[in-house]
């Protein structure tokens, strides 16, 4: 049918719903407020639920309340006794904690001095560094020289993830307009599951300034993720400086939307300082037709701009140097080289790549299998373990780096085959984990289970975590937060915590009401995490209510 | 038709409709990469036009270039010479525009100082303050002692304003990796048409933490907006602390979904560093089901909840009581009261107040009015000038005390009988200033005139300014400021500058470029403002895209 009458009919048929339905903006107001006016007033935690998010992996409490100072200071124990990193991170929790409550003073409190030891000080962000922890919260009745209050860590990046699950446990009083600390004694001994707990931030559909990349990488600590995907560039837009070819961020949208070497090292900095990993990606073959904008001889042809022109020395040299770049400035161990929905049309009707094509007996299958391999020496010669969209795997598994890490995306199923090959995988199944799929709820966030169909302990250990992924066609600043939370947070506890946390219970009754809570955290600390219970992500609140029930 | 009927009907056109219109998210994607792709990637800004937001009144400007250094110092002149709220605002700013640079240092710069020179340092927030101010940056050339560039404000009001807009002067070149100010020199005189220019927030619908508050704060000041109007408690919920009748906020939603007093001076104290004013508002008799929470005796009967028992003193002691608590938090000159859609079916329906209705021969409309002018001897005898909604103007204009401010909302053409009787009026007439009404497009916020159908200049003084409002039955932290901006950013021009601004040429040549620009730097600054083109607010952008062409 063509499009035109298939408009007119759906406009007739949007006239008539409208004149049978008539439910005004208001109407709807009036609806919510009824509703709202019956539902209780008096909600209160669940006494049985822990609202720590992610659940710890061991914990116990007990019945106690405690008064926290909110002049509460910090006592830094380790090998070296300083780390700045640490001091930081306690002065951001501490203003998080007390920021919007004006605490009464001149009151004597439980816990004053919160104590952190940490073993080893050595500052170095290493993918796989240990970041387990212990916090003990001693009873009012404690006698402990040290305190109330003490967190244990092996590194500093440990004590980090201590010190978001302490602020966890603060929690303001409203009435006695104390910090409180509920059902102390607290013993918590706690590590992830896996190590790579990641989500995709997309730079190149919308460009997303400094600012808001930031707020992301604070959220994330608040749910202990640890490693920012930024999928930098891509056929919008080339936002990033690169030195060695300046003419390539030629393909931003506008002179401003750009980030500079300097604007990065900061994303880089900035994201450690939370325990934050930072992998690059550079798109290759595929996704790249942005770089043609400063560098035309990279298109296959004027009116063929994608993928990049295989059969160019120059189009490698480019890679090279943009690799070379950024090695100064992502110290992460891995750098990702795409290599995803390759069309390669465009390589097989342009003339010179055809004969390219030819001259070597080659497919363009075998093409694509050149370029990544190709693509992948460059970063192994920088240092770097290269990790590749699946359909590489899928394509020409036996010819692909053994090093490479397998970013399972287009579906379920795949994280299984790719470890029974003997690679590492990284588990995004679009079904479940791609956040712009707005139509995915939470649930399926929290129960999707990177190690399905892996039993064998030595293959799941190749599983070396998983990401969740915002692809911002339609997001950008405006709404991204928004769209990322809660159901990120959903999939943080999966990546954080055991296989079978809450497998054989009701979500509704035993992670949804935690969920909520840890919702209304996050808007507490500035986060437009949107309604859980809504059908749709970011989308408004049905209507009035309470946070904690939306 | 029956509901369901309806539902049923409704569920198959949609799917009729779905069948035949396959869009998919990913088509769409693909349908918008497309379009992009063909689109100019040289956006760059027209020479013509300004890009300050909201436009100065008087400005000139040449054609220089001026470097502007990284480490820009304050030099404060005036009466006092430092105020601490110029300094702090100062610091602000210059994190601000220089926050996500990481700007190349050890070079020569032409702006290395800004003077500020302040005629009166009396801090006091009035109402009306004078926030005129002159900036005068000088061209490259320049010999002057006093350097290149300086604010001059008879206030530290006006300085703040001065500040804003010297900022907006500020941009990062991407290619020098420098902050430059272009079209030197500038001269700027400036000051704002109306002394009234708000915005209403509404923490009843949805509980708005105080950092969300703070927030839209800091925006505000971005556009020159002057006043929040704090529309604290409604039906659905009373979060507000009233030590004089401490269970009043029972209503709450929940015991964390509060305000102390603290958090109130709070936010008064934060808003008054950006000159900023706070005008409460506790709306009686109507919109306040909320208070029989903690005090029944309130409600007419258990089965009739609002408005509020007329009959009662305790009613009226415990207005005086929320008042009385209230003086000590808001300095504003101003309380408001109210008023609206009162629904007095209850009245007449519960015997114990129909027999008082009776005995003094009143009329339910007699009582409403009653209601009204009780509750503002109140707030008059507190020394605050009430305000209240229309209908109180409509339903006995010549009962209302002569100083009231009667604030414009259900529709358009009220202000000019209300400054007609003699009385001052404040502008959200719905149609165009409801920014909850998210078909309103930025348009109808732009051009809608507070003046409009008063010639008067007499008249026109009783206009004391506008304000757009921000209902939040389907707004909360994760949607507010996607919803507030744009389109408040239109209004807030309207209100700063001249009644002709921009009223003969086309909108789309002259506005709509500068308002993305402003959109884009309110991006650049933290603050969650939507694409500026979108037919519907709070919505997703349509498809990749820069920032200044969505």
């Amino acid at each position: 049918m063509p499009s035109k009458s298939r408009i007119v009919l759906l406009l007739l048929l949007l006239g008539i719903v409208f004149v049978l339905a008539p439910l005004s903006d208001a109407g709807k107001a009036r609806e919510a407020r009824r509703r709202v006016s019956k539902s209780s007033l008096d909600l209160d935690l669940n006494d049985t639920l822990v609202y720590l998010w992610p659940l710890p992996k061991n914990f116990s409490q007990g019945d106690q309340t405690l008064t926290v100072d909110p002049d509460l200071t910090l006592r830094l124990r380790g090998a070296r006794g300083n780390s700045l990193i640490v001091s930081e991170a306690f002065e951001r929790y501490k203003d998080l904690v007390f920021r919007s409550q004006v605490v009464l003073r001149g009151v004597s409190f439980d816990v004053s001095t919160l104590t952190v030891v940490v073993e080893s000080d050595d500052d170095e962000l290493q993918f796989g560094v240990d970041e387990s922890y212990a916090i003990y919260v001693a009873g009012g009745d404690s006698t402990s020289i040290i305190g109330q209050a003490i967190i244990e860590a092996n590194t500093i990046y440990g004590a980090l993830r201590g010190l978001e699950t302490f602020s966890q446990l603060c929690i303001f009083n409203y009435e006695s307009k104390r910090v409180e600390i509920y059902k102390a004694p607290w013993y918590i001994k706690d590590e992830p599951r896996f190590a790579f707990r990641g989500l995709l931030l997309d730079t190149s559909r919308h460009f997303l300034p400094i600012s808001t990349i930031k707020q992301v990488i604070d959220s994330m600590s608040y749910a202990k993720l640890n490693v920012l995907h930024w999928h930098i560039i891509d056929e919008e837009a080339f936002p990033l400086e690169v030195p060695s070819y300046p003419d390539l961020w030629k393909g931003s949208y506008s002179k401003w939307e750009r980030y500079t070497v300097e604007d990065a090292k900061d994303i880089v900095n900035f994201a450690k300082k939370r325990g934050i990993h930072v992998m690059a990606e550079i798109d290759v073959p595929g996704h790249a037709e942005s770089w043609g904008n400063g560098y035309p001889d990279l298109f296959p042809s004027s009116n063929c701009t994608e993928p990049l022109d295989v059969t160019k020395n120059f189009t490698f040299e480019v890679i090279s140097g943009i690799l070379s770049d950024m090695r100064k400035i992502f110290p992460f161990d891995s750098f990702h080289l795409g290599g995803d929905e390759v069309h390669t049309d465009c390589w097989n009707s342009t003339p010179h790549i055809k004969l390219w094509l030819e001259d070597r007996n080659m497919t363009t299958k075998a093409a694509y299998q050149y370029f990544v391999l190709k693509a992948q020496e460059i970063a192994l010669a920088h240092n770097w373990i290269p990790v590749n969209w699946e359909e590489t795997f899928h394509s020409f598994k036996e010819k692909l780096s053994p090093q490479t890490v397998v970013h399972n995306w287009y579906s379920s199923g795949v994280c299984p085959e790719v470890v029974a090959n003997g690679f590492r995988c990284i588990f995004s199944n679009q079904g479940a984990w791609y956040l712009n799929w707005v139509n995915t709820p939470w649930e399926d966030f929290y129960t999707s289970e990177p190690w399905e169909g892996i039993d064998d302990p030595a293959q799941q250990q190749l599983v070396i975590g998983g990401e969740v992924c915002m692809w911002d066609e339609f997001g950008d600043t405006s709404d991204l937060q928004q769209t990322i939370w809660p159901r990120a947070a959903a999939a943080a506890e999966r990546l954080w915590g055991s296989r079978y946390i809450n497998d054989t219970e009701s979500l509704n009754t035993t992670v949804l009401p935690r969920l909520q809570y840890f919702r209304c955290l996050l808007n507490h600390r500035g986060i437009a995490a949107a309604p859980v219970t809504n059908k749709e992500a970011r989308t408004a609140p049905v209507g009035p209510g309470s946070c904690f029930a939306q």
